[in-house]
């Protein structure tokens, strides 16, 4: 049945011991990573969260505890008493901290036993993950997914730290809680109390933190659990966690300006790494017209150059209507890719571009004394001269064009970009470089509901300057809304809020809801925002997904400790499950499954 | 609309400021907490966060401003740029801060008006709590209330900050999971992608956090939420808050040790208040001897004293049949009590224990030179004399007894001991005087159920020494757990783990699964276990009990930001509500509600 340690109390962790200890007696406790016997002689690696040691059994020392050791294998739970001993120049080990030395072990218990592991506990195992997260614990056991945890812990003390040292509370919002079908799916709890009726899994604390600005909390932070019944994808699970914040008496500046003091601090102490502070900012159209993405990756140029007034009357038809049916003609300079890629190659760019609905992808490569391209002999001598210059061609470039509706030419040539960067292999893993995309708008045509959505979510602020457009035009109006992207990847986005009863009201009734619905719905927020509401404004990054990219992993479950997989299902507990009738019953509902 | 903020930026919090800002200029944001006319001056009460700000509002000065300013009215959110102005000694206000000095305001901006609020903005507002409730975000705006959340925030951060410096790490563990019937009823959550299955809310991070220890994470922490959907009373709540702790490689004494330190640090650091340590341990059974509970408040006297073996054969039947019956004859000396309470008094005792299930109370009031009791003529003289010694009675001494079943016994006296303090008025609120309850019974017997049921829960670990009683005597087990109490109440409790898979299925066989229904439930631990598990155990703390106790308060709502109430529904949302059969159909469930 295992022994009691009673008696026996750790002395050290593995990694704690070095050369000063040399001498000492110590207690150490931990798992058998690996064994090495040597003729009389068994070498044990003793590995904790720390990091590994060397324990040594040797039969002339003692016979007794020597038979014992020769019981362990691997994974084993042992605790060991022994002399810290230097270990002789040949037999160093320069590859672990306490590879100077070794504990000759005088007294040994196992303190439980193991059948072989399912997976082996090393560093990056490329073991099928459907097994590692069946059996997580071991795979948790990783010295890789062992960092990641300790990262994530790091960073989210950090948080708490520096919004702490700011003036911002930690205020627990409520996770059971109502409804609101504006936005994705939410997950219900059928209430046993209240036959027929429902709590939701809150998909973010939104309207409760501005509540807490109507309270006159003033600055509210908190890491919250976050809920989304949607299909998953490798960086999306039901459950998520968010660094939530909100600030009263704020603008635009006020948030970017704390929050950069936070991105600043975290890269620096969890990882020392210096990141420049102010943060570059983007307005929305600026980074379309640039990068055709609002979440560009500025770590590298290939930016997007806008062509459509030189070829808006061009012999290209392609071109021309694009032009004349209120698209654009745009194109990148592929920096020395015309030498680089081979026909075949560029054509498979072309291939590339029609995933994100391009019709095709008309391009130039120019060589020293002539241009190669299908489609300059439609094109004037001026009208290619002219666009040569606007992309600042040289020889060895390789220009790529899309023509169509904006939003097909910024997301081919947005795409294309980074397709680019990935094949010319001119990402740096190690550069971090963050940039505010800002001036959102805020409401997005929705096709199939025939109506404006608000593209960040409705409580969002339209620009003081825009406020007229509401009425007008509400494709123009702008918001106060920004995201933090890193390295191409949106970390984190928030907006300043919309404060008053009447210009809420309105944006609600802009999203095609009555009178009535908005109250059903958000009720409580408009009624709290005739008592005196405070200009507010904050914002929440995705903690998973940061930790996944500050920890150099592609998937957010390895971030995660005992994640979802595609389905939501939990490969360990078998979550979700059936239940008894009865428990139904309770709650007043029945499976249709 | 509200005008915009853009322009102005807030220079000081209202508390920030004193004499030495005199001349400055500020721009102050808050809530007009009160407006006072005084003849061409306007004083308004700038309230913030931080507290009260005297600004004041001349017409001599601007004409202007004071017309804007007369239109001011409570709860108004302003923004006013003026000077600090030193007041005269006539008009300084002792009882705020910021008395000494007022803003003779230059400028002022109406951010946000405000209708009459249905609750006034004061301390310790009487106000029904259903009207609170519902306007959750403006009862949270009164001073006393800030206070509790300042606190609380306080504890999590120097809870965080503490079980960091000692090496915890802060893990997240999955809000979806899997239904263990074992327990308080689960909330269920029905899985749309997995027709007919369900998750669970967890009722703690039991699982996980052994599953950590499993993985080598060695110190875990997280203030993690529950839920349990049990009826409510005053200090529960469907969600609640955990401190919750893990480590591993320890024994009782290492988890009593490092948890002290923290409640140290936390009286301490959140309230100046020193708590000695180490905590005084209680064994269970002396505890339920000594003061009749598992919970003893010991800031008090009043001790339990056994007198079966006086009474065992005396001529008062109930005392002597109760002994026969296997039951115990306990009395409290109520010191001082035959003087102070009327014989009408008395009966009320009498009344009082009968809801504990005492049959009644019989008594001695002991007088100069006479007894006064309506049970000495069935006792001997010699037993009254031991009776007497045995609780170190005195003249004016008031002697209460229980004879019964030891269950009743200890709860009608435990009971009457607490009425006595509150009856007395002898109890300091600003006293706290902790305990640790250590060895408790590892099984209960469930008399409906007719088989023994887990105390604490069915992982943890019995005592060592007692080890051989599980086969012969399961009622004889001690558990290696133990329970933090404060003033009475308990705030927390915890225990060693059970670590082996052999003790763990024979744990679950006592309890009456089979063993397709142990591994049906609980089988990913005990494969878990398989594999090589540290010794382990830990604890968890209530933490809105905690705060509740530390802020003085009577009901845990006042430390919850947006608390259920005894029907489980928010009185500020509506939660739960009626959603979108829509909802329901997607995921495969029918109400029935």
């Amino acid at each position: 049945m295992g022994e009691s340690i009673y008696g026996l109390k750790r002395s050290h962790m593995c990694s704690e011991l070095g050369l000063s200890n040399v001498g000492e007696k110590v207690t150490v406790m931990g798992w058998a990573h690996k064994r090495r016997d040597l003729g009389g002689v068994i070498f044990v690696d003793l590995r904790d969260r720390s990091g590994i040691l060397q324990i040594v059994f040797n039969s002339a020392i003692s016979e007794e505890v020597f038979k014992k050791a020769e019981s362990i294998r691997s994974e084993y739970v042992l605790a060991a008493i022994g002399e810290v001993v230097k270990r002789s120049p040949e037999t160093v080990n320069p590859k672990i901290p306490t590879g100077e030395i070794e504990i000759m072990v005088s007294e040994l218990r196992v303190l439980s036993k193991s059948e072989t592991p399912p997976i082996y506990i090393e560093e990056d195992s490329d073991v099928n993950e459907s097994v590692r997260l069946k059996h997580r614990y071991i795979d948790l056991r990783r010295p890789d997914m062992q960092r990641n945890f300790i990262l994530r812990h790091k960073v989210a003390k950090i948080a708490r730290d520096y919004y702490d040292e700011n003036g911002f509370l930690e205020v627990e919002t409520p996770i059971l809680t109502k409804s609101t079908p504006e936005g994705a799916r939410d997950y219900l709890v059928p209430s046993r109390v209240h036959p027929g009726k429902f709590f939701a899994l809150p998909q973010s604390p939104q309207l409760f933190k501005q509540l807490l600005m109507v309270s006159g909390f003033d600055r509210y932070f908190q890491i919250a659990k976050c809920f989304r019944d949607e299909d998953l994808r490798a960086d999306r699970q039901p459950e998520f966690t968010q660094i939530d914040i909100e600030m009263s008496f704020v603008n635009v500046d006020d948030v970017l300006t704390v929050n950069e003091g936070f991105i600043k601090r975290v890269f620096k102490e969890a990882m020392d790494i210096d990141i420049e502070t102010p943060i570059k900012r983007i307005p929305y159209q600026e980074a379309m017209d640039r990068y055709g993405s609002d979440k560009p990756d500025i770590r590298f140029g290939f930016e997007l150059k806008d062509v459509s007034d030189i070829v808006a009357d061009c012999g290209f038809k392609v071109f021309a209507d694009a032009v004349k049916n209120g698209g654009s003609v745009r194109a990148i300079n592929a920096k020395g890719c015309g030498a680089k890629f081979s026909r075949r190659e560029i054509d498979s760019l072309v291939e590339f571009v029609k995933i994100y609905k391009a019709k095709g992808m008309a391009w130039i490569a120019v060589e020293e004394n002539e241009l190669k391209s299908a489609i300059t002999k439609f094109l004037s001598e001026d009208e290619i001269k002219r666009i040569l210059e606007r992309v600042e061609a040289e020889p060895g470039d390789l220009i790529c064009f899309s023509a169509d509706k904006n939003d097909i030419v910024y997301d081919s040539l947005g795409q294309l970009r980074l397709e680019l960067a990935r094949r010319l292999d001119i990402l740096d893993k190690n550069e971090y470089k963050f940039v505010w995309v800002t001036e959102f708008p805020l409401y997005e045509y929705d096709e199939e509901e025939k109506r404006y959505v608000a593209k960040h979510h409705p409580f969002t602020s339209p620009m003081d300057e825009d406020i007229d457009f509401l009425e007008t035009d509400p494709s123009k109006v702008r918001a106060k809304a920004y995201d933090i992207v890193l390295n191409g990847v949106e970390i984190g986005g928030g907006s300043i809020r919309i404060h008053s009863q009447e210009l809420q009201s309105k944006m609600f009734e802009l999203l095609g809801f009555t009178e009535e619905e908005a109250w059903a719905r958000f009720g409580f927020l408009l009624e709290a925002f005739k008592y005196g509401t405070p200009p507010h404004g904050g914002m929440a990054y995705g903690l998973d997904r940061l930790i996944m990219i500050m920890a150099g992993r592609n998937s957010i479950r390895d971030v995660i400790a005992f994640p979802k997989v595609q389905n939501a299902s939990c490969q360990m507990t078998n979550a979700p499950d059936v239940v008894e009738i009865k428990q139904l019953k309770e709650l007043h509902i029945k499976s249709e499954g």
